[in-house]
């Protein structure tokens, strides 16, 4: 017997997000096709992202007004920059609860072997708003593309006469900020140490 | 700071679905805010499923019709009632390729620790139906609800001097019937027995 085609669909669209294979994506989609009303919420919240979240026109993080929160808020060192590659990684400093300065969200790493240079990062918008600026922590991946993203970014804040900081190893090395745990992202931003080759 | 509204809605709705922890969930809202089309594709599968997606009046299998496709095909045998807790399994039982009889979906299990009596199950609609039925299978799962309801149904199918019988053991006892593997599947329908105490 063929699934209902409409059944069949909801199977599909949840099997391509990251980290949810075909068994999962059944479960799933059966699940919501017996609770109308889980089925109903996810559908306005899928919407609600869609209409109200958009990239603050600053740093590039998840906002829904013009500005994210972090950059409307006066309390926040405006003249520390965080560098991270997602907003993923932004969620995981802010847990930290280490971090008072603001961010800039690359949109992540540059990988010259699938043909992501500068020109598809946020990196012009970066180099916009450093005026008044005294430090940049360079907090990409602790991978390949997030070391090399991290010493390309250093070499053009250095040619500015600008600090560049990298967050202390204790970092796992070869794993992806988002998933590091809370203490040692922490103990990692207090020990930030300047970039160096 | 604070995740932007619209994003936090479609964390917590996605949180509560089955089998998806807050770092599962996290993960998926992000990725759904970054990829506008994922998360509209995913959207309209919602409103499909929910607009389109009703209980088979016959077994109470998923349907886009009146009928789900396997009430209403001519070629099945509507002499041989498979009796199953959900959607889930009835969908695991077609895929062992094994079984060309129709279905009854119970929509769950006697459980009386949690008040689930017949009443709230589909028995008296598999009562209502078993004119001109020759067999009815009773696939609910090996677990102690699983076979207390099949124990129930035997009796009352008994007193109507119809045949209930059980599919061979084979299936793992105390697991869910929707995770089996097929080539068990097959084998357990092949061999069913006469259901005995």
């Amino acid at each position: 017997m063929k699934y209902p085609n409409a059944l069949l669909q909801l199977v599909r669209s949840l099997a391509r997000l990251p980290g949810v294979g075909p068994k999962s994506a059944q479960k799933l989609a059966l699940y919501l096709a017996q609770h109308a009303e889980a089925a109903e919420t996810l559908e306005q919240a899928l919407r609600g992202v869609r209409e109200r979240v958009r990239p603050c026109v600053r740093c590039g993080n998840l906002a829904e007004a013009e500005l994210c929160p972090v950059c409307a808020d006066p309390g926040r060192d405006h003249g520390v920059i965080c560098v991270v590659e997602t907003p993923g990684d932004l969620l995981a400093i802010e847990k930290s609860g280490e971090y008072n300065g603001v961010y800039h969200v690359l949109g992540g790493a540059l990988n010259p072997l699938e043909g992501i240079g500068p020109e598809d990062l946020r990196v012009a918008e970066l180099l916009e708003r450093l005026e008044g600026v005294q430090e940049v922590i360079l907090a990409t991946s602790m991978t390949v593309e997030g070391e090399a993203t991290a010493g390309y970014l250093a070499e053009l804040l250095k040619a500015r006469g600008l600090r560049a900081t990298r967050p202390a190893y204790g970092l796992p090395v070869g794993g992806a900020l988002e998933y590091v745990d809370e203490v040692t992202l922490a103990r990692a931003l207090a020990h930030r140490r300047a970039f160096s080759e």
